[in-house]
This record gives structure tokens, sequence and C-alpha cells, in this order.
């Protein structure tokens, strides 16, 4: 994993400041509506521009969604590969296991709007970008499954249903409720550990 | 509990068979592109009706949603009491988990389409079908927590990991992949009994 990858909101605080009020804009919109309700001139209100100054930056709605989903996706495997990629620091492997899905967990409700977007409009993607995004999403399972393989039956859909769990947050998280985002991180964190069964508990 | 609820496509076999070509239709639109960006016309014309022949049967394209979501949310309230409701049959605590866990996976993987409605579009149902909607899912997580709650230290996030494993089938399940229904459904039981830890150990 050599992309430079960080953790939103610091990946969209690496776009110039026009392009990040256009990305801020387009999640919101699109989280909200939904990719398909929402136009380039809502995106433009939205981001306090004329549509044709949107298309400076942008030039269609479908590689805005690009954009949003690129950067999302990055930031996801960032956090992953930091815990389990070649240059994640040395420790006990359930421990490795444990931070990952807190910090995936966390990500996932922190960033929410984001994380709808990002996992909700896949189909919306043009074909190319589509294939970059996929291609991200098997690193990210890739990472996952090497950690689940030991000692578990069915990895690959053990990883998935991992994944699932941290991923499915950002549909039911509402910021205005009684738990942190990194409340929910550290009982998933356990919950994985448990589900994974004897050869990935507890260190003791 | 005492609805009568048929999991779906029950559920909407016991529609008029109008009504059901229209329900389908608009499954389908709004699973595919959203329900904000799907038309009255674009059902109406995916049920072989004109507009003013789906006006007969749904005032509106929110009365439409809201129909998609009771059945989809009585259908899932069923499954789920007949398991742990108070006509379910008798048994071991950790079988009875299990099979809801199976049944409710399951369900989720089969009628992925619905399920994304269901899930997805909450926030467009009007005030008052959102609120009926809302007794249905509290139904669904007290009979799932009141399972739960023994001898874990967070029934009620424990229950809402438990119900979003399930869930979030919907979202990734392929129905050209490698897994049937019943495959996923049998594996998420076992995650979740080994996930509550050792009070809901499988049975020896």
């Amino acid at each position: 994993v050599t992309r430079v990858s960080l953790p939103a909101p610091d990946a969209f605080a690496a776009l110039p400041a026009t392009r990040r009020r256009i990305v801020a804009a387009a999640v919101d919109a699109f989280a909200r509506r939904g990719f398909h309700a929402t136009t380039t001139r809502d995106v433009a209100l939205g981001a306090g521009l004329s549509p044709a100054g949107l298309y400076v930056h942008y030039a269609s709605k479908t590689a805005l969604l690009a954009e949003v989903s690129r950067i999302g996706h990055e930031a996801a495997l960032g956090l992953v590969a930091a815990e389990l990629g070649p240059q994640a620091p040395p420790g006990p492997a359930a421990e490795r296991l444990r931070r990952t899905v807190e910090t995936f967990t966390s990500w996932h409700a922190r960033h929410h709007l984001v994380a709808r977007v990002v996992q909700y409009e896949l189909t919306a993607l043009d074909p190319d970008d589509r294939a970059d995004v996929v291609r991200l999403r098997r690193e990210i399972e890739a990472l996952v499954e090497a950690e689940v393989r030991r000692g578990v039956t069915d990895p690959h859909t053990t990883t998935r249903a991992v994944l699932s769990l941290c991923i499915d947050v950002a549909r039911w998280y509402d910021p205005a409720g009684r738990e942190a985002p990194d409340d929910v991180g550290r009982l998933y964190g356990t919950l994985v550990l448990r589900m994974l069964g004897a050869s990935h508990q507890e260190d003791p």
C-alpha cells in the first residue's frame, strides 16, 4: 500500500479551498437526497458558487461523486493500512485487529455522511472510477482478511461480516445520540474479537 | 405482538393484484435510483399503468413509500416475533437467538431490494407514517434486546450491532454471488452467538 491516504476530514483538507467547499456541499446534498435527485445547481448553490463556477473545478456531477468516493475510500484504506499494513507498529495480532475495528468503526460514525455517499452510490460511478474504487475496496478487504484468516473456517464471508458491521454504523449513527464515535468503536472492537472466536481472543 | 405479519414476498402477495404490481415497480425504482429521483410516472410505467391509473390506488409517491415500508417492517417483525415472541416454540435460548439471526439475515439477503428501500428512505416518510415504522422498529429491537440482555454489559448497543450486521446484508448481497441467503444466515447465526460471549455460547 503506497498510496498517501489520510483520514477525512484531513483528506478533504488537502484539497484547495474552493474544491473543498464544493466537495462538502456535494457530500451534504448526496447524503440527504441521494445522488440521482441532486443537481449540479444544488451543489453549486451549497458551495456559494454559480453552476459555471462549479464546472471550472468539476466537469460533471459524476466527476464530483468520483472525487468524494476516491477520497472517502482512500481515507478508509489509510486507517486500515496504518494498523495492518507493512508500516503498522508491531504488537499482538488481536490488539492490531481490535484497533483496526475501533478506528474503522468510529470513522464511519464520525464521517457518516461521507460514508453513506461512498457506500450507497457506488453504482452511479463511471466504469473507470468504479474500477478504481473496487481496487481500493479489495485492498481494505485483503488487509483485514489476512488478519481474520487465522483460525476461522470461512474467512472471506467472515471478513465481509466484520467490515459490514463497521460500515453499517454510517446508516444508523446519529450525532445527537448518546454515544460518541469512539464509544461505538470500543464496543465493536470487543464484539469482533469475540465473534472471531478462540484464536482471536483478547490477549490474557 | 398481535399484528398479522407475513414475510415478504408473502406479505406483498396479500395485496390485490394491481397494487402488488405497483408496489413491485416502486421497490425496483426506489432501490435502483432512490426515492427522490423516482417519479410516480416511472412507477406507473413499471407497473404497466398510466399515472392516472396509479393514483386510483396510491394518492402520492410518499403514500407508496409508506406502503412498502409498512409491509417490509411488518414482515421483518413477523420473522423475529415468530422466534422470540409469546407464540415462539419452546427451546434453548441460544438456539432461539441463532434461528432469529439466521432468518433475519437470510431475509435481508433474499429481499435486499425491499430492505434497501425500507432502510435507506426512512427520512422521506411523512411524520405519521414514520412514527408507525419507528414503533415497528422498536418492537423488533425490544424482542431481540430481551434475548441479548442476559449476560451482556451493554445490551442496547450490542442489540443494535446484532441487527445492524443482519440488515447490512441488504447493501452488499449480490444474488449473482456464490452464497445463497441461507448460507449467509447460517454463518451469521454462529458469528452472533460467539459475539455475545459465554452466556450465549452454542448449546453443548
